[in-house]
């Protein structure tokens, strides 16, 4: 395939050229993502479809939005972006996401699950305020069909008196096998697609919601795609169509196809050193904890085994629940699990933990329930970008009462916290990074709001309070450059964002404070700290991620950038009290 | 009735007492109603269904949710709050809305649309793991029906292998009129019920996700209802249900029946003056601009009469979108529809924007789109209590990046925000109470970050910093009271929280300075100001919200009651400078 492929050059293509591009499309998103990471088994599924899409219709014009964007790499390589595919992921490349910024053939953002239903009916009815002529395709897969906004897009279609393609990419999968009834259902629609009557069909739910149902059940067969397609281009001048194609996750090689799961995405070994993954460190700890305690319940929206759940779900099936890409629904049910007695552990991603906001606030933390939130992915999560960084989560849940947060230093003091989870009778969130790269020696028992003194000194210049793993190894960095240069400063582990240690912030009486996190400054742990002393005479530097998206690289690079290291407050302490 | 009227007689009534228990319970609503204020004709429409589900089940032990808990009065009347009753929405009087700290009878709090059918689930499933024996049943309104938590729950229904009774209370009103497709199709159920067959009927959408559908036509027949339930009780030992009743909202008094929107909830005229409603502008000024701007389009996720929008939508159908109670759709439109160059508005009451949290930070602010949220009944909101307070949205707005916070001084001010907003191009949050109560004389011109001195003077002892009409006029009464004490203040206008306006800061010599909102003070305002001043030796007090849940109360009350008043203001400053 020519680096400089546009799509606009499949118009002219034969079926035989149309399958060796396939080819050419599968080696080369094969290819890199064994180099750079990245989403596989999932695009190379989606092949045939995104040709046939680009065949079919007139892209840019035409506009397709990727949900959750796991199967758009075809999509990146079709709309001249082959000659940088090979900066995938990297630093200053391009994303792994559909992004606006990067060509005009994306024209909606996606990374988080379920939106792009919303976002082509959105985009549909601006194209009728404004009289324009153009179609608009939402290309979902089957485990975000699960979420509500799915339902809350459906129901407004016939209301918004406007036409969309909602091709529905069926390979069973949301990473982890997809569950639910909605899945049962298309999995009749498919697997008996010549049992049941042609009628039945047409009559189903889809109908209800005033969409036309089709399918092609080998989804990967491109003629087919192709011819219906072209049929279904005509219809939507007249009404909306649902397209459920069944694709085969990993298509083109046996390993993936085989593996969808474990190839779904692929990690690189990066400059990032993981000695254990916080999330082996929750699932072994979760299981002693529930082999004592029969009132352990754990819930996750999906992914449970990137959580660290696989063996939970294997031993506890009884008290181990997935309700797929569900996040709202997942909090509730730990909110009413706790309202019984129980004790809910709800795991989830930080960038993830946004989507049940509003139910953290009022169902959980106003009847001031007994649920733990384990925030996976907290701090910058690297490659995955804008949407996928954990950067806001000691920000938005700071601010809400009734809710007690911990931040491990590294796996051991997570494990202890988890232990005194276990005893504790109020909600309680615990945000970790995925990697654990340290361990450090000295581990004092987990007292709510109280925090530890890694590093005392008589007469310290500063003292730095620092909040998680990566700041605390920052900050012992710090302390050994400076003490290279004989300047003595204190190091706190500041375990808990909430409540602060209150005492022991009283008896530090230098007059220059550093507060280190991995998450905004804005609302964050440096920010509770500066309200903390907001009427005493002290000099506080924050070192804490600006008020901006944060891009994909590497964790080490965006620390880096963003000045978050022991060079940098070093530095600091240096220049400040010269 | 008697005041020690408690729900376990009703067993023994014969239906005739039964039914003058109904009338006394109306009557019991109406007057305390019309006293106290609350919601009137949904609590009217739900007395027989309520009579009848404590009737046939056993409470407490067994479980009722009440969604939202606009229909809760009867069962508060059932079960013991009956001699409380007159103190419904006042100060230390029992809530509005369903509250486990009142009675056993309350097993989950509600306030926020969709949650029980989840946490019906949820406490099934905790009695199913300890082999407990009880019933749970939600009881949803078809309005809150149409949130996306509704399709979530139901999709999990097989998988959690519990059985739940689903009473889907069917008035044909989302406070306004319920829209949509499943709207629709339950029209479809109820209207046709002797022309569809009996097979269609339970080979519908319920049936797929593994309930039994059943109906009561007349939901407001007492004998019907105590039937059907009598009989659903036992076939819920195997299976789960969902009963669906057509009710009448207002049912029993022709005012209410025939105009159950504007008696869905009855305010009383209180100790807080209202001079003009924020809703009543914003809908004005929203008609005035879009007559001038052909891009502006107005989207709301139910209560589109409530948001002041009423005009808006008799305007300008074409560009108005009301989609039901579904706030993360509503907000996925906002940013679809301006990546297509239009310019639209969501409105919405502060606490129902946190439903749609990750879409405001991934789908509107990390795209960077030119949405208005238009943010209705900010700061506490009153008698509604808890679930609807608007203390939060300063914090967890003011860290998401390229947002702008925007909040008026007064409506003349917020009609000029409104207009500054249609030039604007990114994206902008206003956020404003219910209530204009005053309009100030400076009217200076809205510039993005920039404020307004009120009172300035040469030797001030103090720069009292405030933010919204509340903070302002707080901030106008703490300095005239001063004045008496012949002590000078300024007094700013902080009319934009994000960004703050730097400038102005650098100029306030002053070592005290105050700072006022009516947002709890964690990641706030005050938060805010406290960072920009963290490296500085200046004394600051924050008068905000506390980090707890407020509950109900007038506006004035609360604001008292946490010292977010002129004279608390004056006091602090009196006692500091002396």
């Amino acid at each position: 395939m020519p680096e400089y492929f546009s799509g606009k050059q499949l118009k002219n293509m034969n079926m035989s050229q149309l399958d060796a591009l396939c080819e050419d499309l599968r080696q080369k998103i094969l290819s890199t993502v064994l180099k750079n990471g990245g989403h596989l088994a999932s695009n190379l599924g989606a092949v045939e479809l995104t040709v046939a899409l680009h065949y079919v219709f007139n892209l840019p014009d035409d506009k397709i939005i990727f949900d959750v964007g796991h199967q758009c790499y075809s999509h990146k390589l079709l709309s001249g972006r082959g000659d940088s595919f090979n900066t995938l992921r990297k630093k200053g490349g391009i994303s792994g996401f559909p992004k606006r910024e990067e060509s005009p053939y994306d024209c909606y953002n996606t990374g988080h699950a379920g939106t792009s239903v919303s976002a082509a009916l959105g985009i549909a009815k601006a194209r009728d305020i404004e009289n324009k002529d153009f179609n608009v395709i939402a290309v979902i897969g089957d485990g975000s069909f699960n979420n509500g906004l799915v339902y809350e897009a459906f129901n407004s279609l016939r209301l918004l008196k406007t036409n969309i393609l909602v091709v529905l990419n069926d390979n069973g999968m949301s990473i982890s096998p997809t569950v639910g009834s909605m899945h049962e259902y298309l999995e009749l629609l498919s697997e008996n697609s010549e049992h049941i009557s042609k009628k039945a069909k047409h009559a189903g739910i889809f109908e209800r919601f005033g969409f036309k149902y089709d399918g092609v059940y080998d989804g990967n067969n491109l003629p087919q795609l192709i011819n219906k397609l072209t049929e279904i281009k005509e219809r939507l001048k007249k009404e909306s169509v649902i397209l459920h194609i069944i694709t085969k996750k990993g298509k083109g090689y046996e390993f993936c196809e085989e593996n969808p799961e474990a190839t779904h995405g692929i990690s690189i070994s990066s400059s990032d050193y993981i000695s254990t993954e916080y999330s082996t460190v929750f699932g072994e700890t979760l299981c002693s904890l529930a082999e004592k305690d029969s009132k352990i319940v754990a819930v996750c929206a999906a992914m449970s085994s990137n959580l660290g759940l696989a063996d939970f779900f294997e031993k506890y099936p009884e008290r181990a629940v997935d309700v797929g890409i569900c996040e709202e629904h997942a909090t509730i049910l730990c909110a009413s699990i706790a309202t019984e007695g129980l004790k809910p552990y709800y795991a989830v991603y930080s960038t993830f933990l946004q989507r049940s906001y509003d139910e953290i606030v009022i169902d959980i933390c106003s009847q001031n329930l007994p649920v733990t939130l384990c925030i996976d992915r907290a701090g910058v999560s690297g490659a995955d970008g804008e949407t996928h960084q954990g950067v806001f989560d000691l920000s938005f849940l700071s601010m809400i009462p009734n809710l007690s947060i911990a931040v491990p230093k590294d796996v051991n003091e997570f494990r202890s916290m988890l232990e005194f989870s276990a005893t504790f009778d109020k909600p309680l969130a615990i945000r970790y990074p995925r990697e654990g790269t340290h361990s450090f020696k000295l581990q004092s028992e987990i007292i709510l709001g109280k925090w530890e003194m890694l590093s005392e000194n008589e007469n310290a210049s500063a003292s730095i309070l620092a909040c998680g793993e990566r700041a605390v190894t920052a900050a012992l960095e710090a302390s050994q450059l400076l003490e290279k240069e004989n300047i003595k400063v204190n190091v706190i582990n500041s375990r808990f964002v909430k409540p602060l240690d209150t005492k022991m912030l009283k008896t530090l009486t230098q007059n220059l404070i550093i507060t280190v996190e991995d998450n905004v400054l804005s609302g964050g742990f440096g920010s509770l700290i500066n309200t903390h002393f907001s009427s005493d005479n002290k000099k506080i530097k924050n070192f804490a991620f600006p008020d901006k998206f944060i891009p994909h690289g590497s964790v080490t690079e965006l620390m880096k950038e963003f000045g978050i290291t022991g060079e940098a407050i070093a530095g600091y302490i240096l220049n400040a009290i010269r």
